[in-house]
Formats: structure tokens, sequence, C-alpha cells
């Protein structure tokens, strides 16, 4: 399939572009002229949805009776469920491809480009949930926080283990981070200061698409039906604060300061054909609530940059989702086990996707060895984030003939404008 | 004061009600012939606040210039500030002790009964952030999960220890708590079945009622000024659960299956005269910016009634939110040292508040020392909660001359429909 040659010439699309037409992405933007809307992203323009429905291109789509694209969120779209959404993506493939009447007067206003565009957040986020599901980095950091104990608790392999997360603090690619200040032991006396131990955590999030009742479990075979789409997620972390304050509830200031997202959230049916197997199978054998009947994870790529001041990023982490330990089926189906309830616009976060390899490491924690061994970048020495320091995620799919990635989650730490801090 | 005689004719009024001129709390309601709306309980009866604003009684209020009452949640009504709750508790006050002839005219349709009402979720809850500030309680819980170490974790008194709790599973008094399935450890493997120990915890949920930036921490001085009220809350756990997933991560599906608030906002302007000072000082000191300058917490008495099916409730806990060891300015000042942000609508718990007897503990946990010395309920044994049990919670505070209550926080056990499990 290639784009039609009206559009062509006005988006330009390379055969590479992360938006491709296998991909098809939904995003919430706005520009000079036009307030929030939905839009699709193609090569290196965006598909107006807002104006597209204005065609009556929808008409024989009953749960379309209203324009949910005119609109400053995502969530009553995908509040229609999935049967609308496939329907919705068809019509998008032949709005693209086929040389329309209708569609070539109206080209111009059915089309801007991404970078006279202003993205903003794709969804109202109403529950953050972060999981812990990459085995290589629960025992990376076990070692680093728990030097005299096993580095997996005993729980880890027979849940999922996860934490609720804060929805408030969720930004988009492009946001400053502020270098959060907090109290943090200092030769085991609790002290108050900045951050002196920034890090990031490369993690996927899936963004929920069809509610469960409180008290009624979604069962394992069902559950990939109730996730949407996922963008790339970065949990921001102050690993200082975080090591002082987190037993026995867990994170709590060492991480919701920040945790930021990329802004087009990429459909799991165009993801579809990046399912693999798990890479190994799960041992010991899980309960029967988390049997998958079909154990499968992405196989993504998954890249960090680091940019310091003054200089071109350099590429330090090359990961994949495949490494995963957990399933997106096991993570929803223990999630609802006991009747918890998801909402459309939820959360759901990979936790940090790390290999066993230092080079595919997720987080700074992990590669530095909690700052014992420097990274060089462009000649400086790094151990955790310092003020100017930039962090950019990619995540690309690969396929013969099929090319699709998630633009850029890249984000900027500022120091704080809080210091010295004066409380009263 | 006393309630104006046209009204009391309508409205039973006691001496002694928990909805006294005093206290004038916030609801969202229905009626047969009336949609959501906020109300202000008097009495046995609501002051429709929808109606009263039609009378033009607001007309001198710039920031009422919408009807911010006719409303499904009070979020928009406490976004407008804490200057114009002030003004509207003033007119309440008037409407309801000065005879006025606007009044007099449309007093049926200004007032209902509670008991032909239905009561609402009274806001929109964003986030849920749950404390750990009860020294007795976090003693009690740290000798029953962890016996070989300290109780009291290091971090426990320089810091008010807190987590994010579930907004999503968040309920009314009145809803029916389904039991829990999940997985936790017998004869230490790892089997799944309905929790054993299903468990209440009695706690104050403070309402935020300004936001903050992200990024913009608030001073401790002004942090009072953050909140809009309290209502009951009910953190129901279930502790076999809990004990098996807690680490590293904190607390997940032993808590977010359920959680139950009063529907009642107690204002802090009505909870002013029940400040009493920190029962003892804060020792070790505290860093700076958890200074409070004046350290203050609540004398509220908080009553837990336990009742098993075919007969009535029995009071098993008087507790009090005067035993706190942190104080509500201390929390928020913490809560958002790193930056975070607080929404309108998002709930601070305190966490469990008890006191160092076991007859004003604030869980079952606690009470039968983690189910081995049962209490006796009408005759009847009770470690954990059983289905068909209900828990009743009530909060009242008493002064010379003043008296108000939050009514009560009441749900009832059911069985789970979902047993036997089987998830394909």
């Amino acid at each position: 399939m290639t784009l039609d040659a009206h559009i062509t010439r006005l988006i330009p699309y390379a055969d590479d572009s992360d938006f491709s037409l296998a991909n098809l992405p939904y995003g919430i933007y706005s520009t000079a002229s036009k307030t929030r809307r939905v839009g699709v992203a193609i090569g290196e323009g965006i598909l107006d949805m807002a104006q597209l429905y204005e065609l009556d291109l929808f008409n024989d789509i009953d749960t379309l009776a209203e324009n949910v694209f005119d609109k400053t969120t995502l969530n009553d779209f995908i509040k229609t469920g999935s049967a609308t959404w496939t329907l919705v993506r068809k019509k998008i493939i032949q709005v693209l491809t086929l040389p329309e009447q209708t569609i070539q007067k109206n080209i111009t206003r059915l089309f801007d480009l991404q970078s006279t565009a202003t993205m903003h957040l794709p969804v109202q986020i109403f529950n953050y949930t972060d999981f812990y599901s990459s085995e290589a980095h629960a025992t990376h950091v076990g070692k680093l926080f728990r030097p005299h104990g096993e580095p997996l608790l005993p729980n880890w392999k027979h849940l999922p283990v996860a934490y609720h997360g804060r929805a408030s603090s969720i930004t988009l690619s492009g946001s400053m981070v502020t270098r959060p200040q907090g109290q943090y032991l200092k030769e085991n006396a609790p002290v108050f200061g900045l951050t002196q131990e920034l890090d990031f955590e490369l993690e996927l999030g899936y963004i929920v698409g069809r509610e469960n009742q409180l008290g009624h479990p979604i069962a394992i075979a069902e559950a990939n039906e109730y996730v949407f789409g996922a963008v790339i997620l970065n949990d921001w972390s102050a690993r200082d604060i975080q090591r002082w304050e987190y037993q026995p509830l867990g994170p709590f200031l060492g991480k919701n300061f920040a945790t930021s997202i990329s802004p087009w959230v990429v459909t799991m049916e165009a993801l579809k054909p990046f399912r693999v197997d798990l890479l190994s199978t799960q041992s010991p054998a899980v309960l029967d609530y988390l049997k998958d009947p079909r154990p499968q994870v992405l196989d993504l790529d998954l890249h960090v940059a680091m940019s310091i001041p003054d200089h071109a990023p350099v590429t330090i982490t090359r990961s994949n989702s495949k490494y995963l330990y957990w399933t997106l089926a096991q993570q929803i189906a223990h999630h609802t086990i006991n009747g918890c309830n998801l909402l459309v616009g939820d959360i759901l976060a990979t936790g940090t996707i790390s290999g066993w390899e230092e080079a595919s490491c997720g987080s700074l924690l992990e590669m530095t060895h909690n700052g014992s061994r420097p990274l060089t970048i462009a000649d400086q020495k790094r151990t955790y984030l310092q003020d100017g320091d930039g962090i950019t995620m990619l995540c690309n799919g690969r396929r013969p003939g099929i090319n699709l990635g998630f633009g850029p989650l890249m984000n900027k730490i500022v120091a704080n404008p809080y210091t010295p801090y004066t409380s009263i």
C-alpha cells in the first residue's frame, strides 16, 4: 500500500517513516488555527479526524453518532469499543490510499504538518499502575537495594508485582523535569536537599480501552481486549529519596514528581505483527488464573539516548520489550482478580525494561551500579542525571514490509527554582 | 443559633443532631424528582443548593457567576476557592436562621428529607494518597508483619510515610464490599482463593481544595489552606493477599478492591473548634521543611461498630483522630516537597487511626493479633470479617455548645459470585 499521490504532494512521507500506513497512531493536537482534537500521524503529517468526521465518512458506523474526534482527549473515541476502532482504521486507510473526489476537495483542511502542531496529553489518565515485570531489572535493583538478601523476592515469579503510581504528574514528551528536592540518607542520617540520584526508567505504557465493573475480574483469555494502545513511558526516579522512603509501603516521592509519555498512542491492532512468544517458559508454573493461553510479548526495539549540554545525544541503551517476563494479559488478569476496576484512559506500565547486559539496561541505577561506575557521554563522566541533561526514548518495530515507530519521548532536566528552600 | 421556625416545621432537627448549624457539610444527592446536585445536610434534611442559587442569593459573589451547585460533583464549587466557601457558609446560616420572605415562599422546593434522598460520591476523585500516620497502628502492624525486626522502620519518625492507593474503587457508604479473591501463602506455598483475612481500616480522608502547579511545593505554613473538608474513610484490606504481595513495592491487590467513604464532606471551617495541639512533641525533631508552625490535630471521636447477620451492631473500637503522630500540614508539605501536584478532589487519607489499647485499634489485624485472639460479637467468635458482616464507622466532635458528626459510613461484606473461579 502506498499513500495517495494527492496526499504526498502535501505531506512528506518516507518509506521508513515511524508513522507508516501500518501504524496510524492516535494523538491530541492543536495548531494556531485549530483547537485540540484527535489526529492520526501519517508521515510528517497529521490527519485531522475531527474534520474527516465532518465529511460524513463515518455515517455508517452507529457508534459514531457524535463527533468523538472533536474532543480534547481520546477517551470518548476509545469508549466506542474495539469493533469501532477497527472500522475507523479501515476508513483511514481507505482515505489515505484511494483517490476520492470528496477528499481531494478537502485535502488542505484535512492535513496538518507535525512541525506546526502542538501535541497534548492523549488521554485523561485516571489511574496509573506500574508493574515490575522485567526479571533483569528486578534482579539488578534487588542486588543494589538489598545487597545482603536474595535479589528477587519470593513473590516475584508467582505474581506480576505492581504498585499504584501518581496520575496527576504524568506529562508529555517535551516537558521539562524539575530536579526534585526531598529527604534522603547521607552518612546514615536523614538530610534535606536536591536529589543527587536523578534517574530515568525505560517503559511502555498501555492505555486501557474498556472498563470492567468493580467486583468483576477480567479473565486472562479476554484480557488483551481491554487495551487500546501503547506509548513509551519514562518513570523518572530519584533513587536516594526512593531508597530511604520505600519501606514498607513502596515508592512515593521518589517517583511521583514526574512520569512522561510519548504523544502518539500506537494501537494494539498496529502492534499485532510484533507479537512473539515469551522468550522462556515461566518457571515455576503460575496459578491457574495467571495461565495465559497464548503467552506473548511484543518484539519492539527500545533505545535510550542521553544528551549533555552542548553535545549531540548518545545512545546508551538498546533494550527490547520482548525481554519482559510477564505478559500484558497476565498483568491485567492479576490486577483485576480481586475485583479492582479499570477505567478507560488508565495507564498500565510495564516497569523498567532491561536486558541482562549493561548496554541493555533501562535505568542509570543499573548501568552505573548505583553511581559507582560512571558512563562516559561525549567525554564527560555521568552517573546520574545533571541539570541540562536530556533523555530521549525511541520505540520501533521492524518486520519485512512493516515498519513502525512511536515517535520520540524527549525530556530535559532543569534546575529546581526553589533552592535553597525555606518552607515558612 | 437556632433554625428558623419555618424550616423546623418541615425538617426535624434535634439539638444533638450530627448535622447541626455548626456543621453544614456538603454532599451530592438526588431524589425521585431531582437530578444529582449539591446539598447541605441540616438536621434530618438537605438544603438544595442548586435551588437556593436560583433565588439570586449569591448574586453578590463574583466567583459564583455560574450555578456550581447544579453539578454532579462538588469539584466546581470547591474550585471557587476558600474565600467563596466562607461567603457561601455565611449565606447558608443566614438562610437557615432568619425568616425571609423569599425563602418562605420557596421553602418546600428548597428542602428534601435525607430519608428520601440518594447520596452519591461527593467529588470526582483523581488521586488517592494514603498516609500511615498513627504510631500505634504502624507499631502494631510492624510487630505482626515483621516479628523479628524493629516494629517501626527507621524512616517512620522522619517523614510521614505514604503510598498511592486506587482511586477508581472508592465507593460510598451503603455499597456492598465483595470478598476479594487472590493469591496468598498457605503453609509457605502460594495458593489462589477467597481472602481469609478481610479487614477494615478506620481513617479520615481529606478532600484537596486547591491545586499546586507541578514542580511547586506547598510550604507547610500554607498547607492547611489546600484542604476543603473531610470524610470518614474505610480502607478495606485483605491481609493474607497484602502480606504476600507487599514487598518491595507496597500494598496493591490487598487494598485496591475497595475503599469506602461517608457521603457528607465536613468542611475544615466547621472542624476548626476541634483543633488541638499534638498530644506529644515529635522526637526526633523533623527537618525544616516539616516544621509545622502550629502542629495541631483534630479531636474527633471515632467509633467502629461491627454487625453479624441477624444481630445488632456492637461497638468494637473507640479511637480519636488526635492520636495521629503527623499533622495534615506536614503530610501536605511532604507530599509536595518534590513538586508533586495535588488536584481538587484528590483524597489524602490519614492511614488507620489506632490508639495504644486494643479497644482503640482501627483494624481487626491489630485487635485480634492477626486472627490469633478472636473477638466475641453477639456470642459469636470473629477474627476477620465473614460474608454478611457489616462495619459502621462514626465520627463526632463535641465542644460546649458545639456538636457535629459526619453521618455513618456503613458497608456490608457480600459473598464473591465468581467462586469457584475459572479464568478461561
